[in-house]
């Protein structure tokens, strides 16, 4: 019997193009020889945005429709005006592919600097709310310009988008050998959504009888990250919290060269897109100084998403040994840390 | 010619009580003689909440209104439920006296540990809108409790509030000696906010030619304030980002117990209020284990506020002397520390 393993593939912009390139040298290495690897590029990002004003059209959405995951490199270039291309691009492919769970694991790997004294141990992920909250891009502007303009937000929070992502969450928490969720939100001051988020998140830990729960304010969680990290094992929180959270749980467990993430659709009915955590990195990009690790890592999200956990477990091993070994080593272009990687999962 | 200084007391719950008392203590100390300190103690908090079902009346609204400035402890307590005292107190106070700069000074001093490795060099001071953005309790709550439930948060900005708290930045940075200001807010996302305060601080920019500026996002600034906290001089900011990233810079620059905060009223029409951005701790109340420092920084915010440059100063000298030879002591309890701190700042 043969399989068949077909992937969108968006490098981006700056890096995204070099470290996708290592991506999928590593996943090539990494698939069984009997999974056929059917890959098709897609142009989106700032070039195509000022070659045609597109940053992701419908035609676009069905063709991407028709693959069974995404991997990203970066998407965003100074030359576009903020928000364009996230939001015309990044946040609507989140929203039209209904990506509701943001994965963000974040784990420092021995050997790995960071920026905390006393390398703690870090083994903790992030299930970020990815359709709602304050990015669902409502509220608007009133006499803009003038001294008299009006600015609004508004986060948007619902039973089902809630329920559904603290659900996912506590799956998660069951799985893992503390069974530890924490809900992180502010809830003492957004108090609308944050009763709805507290609701739901004790209605459903009923059912997991197992898992252990705790609440922690945004701010707090900030405090604990950098002087307590390893009290955390699942954390689910809202689309802006998240976001937040996250970079910061990048910077301490490694930097954000090796933070990886999933927008995924658990139910499947839309393909799931992973991607680095980093940006486009306009500064270094074309010079090979990219780390490809993030990438590289979120094809082991993908692997496992799509069923592959021996591959997905197999690279991070090799990323594991890589990361463990690199204090020893010379600085190395994005290519061969590829070239590395490839050869230890293959191996 | 003989001064008074009229001061409203608030010790609320748990450690409140303690770190008041402290601060109390260093203030008449550095008082000079011709200086009249009265003062009139309030009840408000958890105790009054659960005896008469109030939090801040108008006629406490009126009281408060006659005093110079107002001297917070904490206000919290987990036997109210969250968001009672927060909202029914904390933020009624912000907004009925138009509190619209919040200031959290960061410096991490010599000696203190902090969670990072290396010691950096942290001096820097957030100036946190306070009176708009995500924090105005506009939104609300469609078929609660119902699996339909909606429930939404209406983040509010106008040109007036943004205007305002982005000049007091300005002129805060203009002068201090590196004459920077960092804008953070998430502008690619929140776009319609993000516009105007992006406008607003480039608008008020060129009124400013000394101060350099540059702009980063939410999610990124919690990375710079562990990898390079040095970066940073003056950050003006929105209510809610100013929130979480006040108590990470407190965590990297020696900890929420010698982390101040003023919550002022330029213009002077109502009272400003000073606090530490720590909580009550119920964990620890009454034991006389709470670091009173960080209230009687508030003090010195306090006078500063209020003109007395001076003394201002010698509490600042007399907190850092203390921390700088904290190490080498054994560990004092909390009226031991504000004896230290009025002894220091007397002699
Ligand atoms: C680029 C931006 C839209 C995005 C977000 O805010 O979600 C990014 O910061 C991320 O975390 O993936
Ligand atoms: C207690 C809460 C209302 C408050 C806030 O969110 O502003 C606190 O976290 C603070 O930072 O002063």
């Amino acid at each position: 019997m043969s399989r068949s393993l077909n992937l969108a593939v968006i490098p981006g912009d700056g890096i995204g193009q070099e470290v996708v390139a290592e991506g999928l040298k590593v996943l090539s290495a990494v698939l069984p020889q009997d999974v056929k690897l059917e890959t098709e590029e897609y142009d989106f990002g700032a070039q195509r945005y000022h070659a045609t004003g597109e940053t992701l059209t419908d035609a676009d959405l069905d063709a991407l429709k028709r693959h069974d995951a995404i991997l990203l490199g970066a998407i965003g270039d100074p030359s576009v005006p903020s928000g364009v291309l996230e939001r015309g691009f990044l946040l609507k492919l989140r929203f039209a592919f209904d990506h509701h769970v943001n994965l963000r694991p974040s784990k420092l790997l021995p050997g790995v600097a960071t920026p905390l004294a006393g390398q703690p141990e870090i083994d903790f992920v992030v299930v970020r709310e990815g359709t709602e909250g304050p990015y669902t891009g409502n509220g608007g502007t009133i006499r803009k310009g003038t001294a008299h303009e009006v600015a609004t937000e508004v986060s948007v929070n619902t039973a089902y988008g809630v329920e559904r992502v603290v659900r996912d969450a506590f799956a998660r928490a069951q799985a893992r050998p503390r069974k530890k969720l924490t809900l992180v939100h502010k809830n003492n001051v957004l108090t609308f959504a944050g009763h709805l988020w507290t609701n739901i998140f004790n209605q459903v830990a009923e059912e997991f009888p197992e898992v252990t729960t705790d609440y922690i304010h945004v701010d707090a969680a900030t405090i604990y990250l950098v002087t307590d990290p390893g009290r955390f094992d699942v954390i689910v929180t809202d689309n802006l919290f998240g976001d937040i959270i996250t970079d910061l749980a990048a910077a301490v467990s490694g930097g954000i060269g090796v933070a990886a993430s999933g927008n995924i659709n658990p139910g499947g009915e839309f393909p799931s897109m992973f991607e680095p955590v980093h940006g486009s990195a306009p500064d270094i990009a074309g010079q090979g100084k990219a780390d490809p690790t993030a990438t590289v890592l979120s094809v082991a999200l993908l692997l496992r998403h799509l069923g592959y956990d021996a591959e997905a477990d197999r690279i991070d091993a090799a990323v594991t040994a890589d990361l463990t070994e690199r204090g020893s080593l010379p600085a190395r272009r994005t290519s061969e840390i590829g070239d590395a990687l490839a050869v230890r999962v293959a191996g």
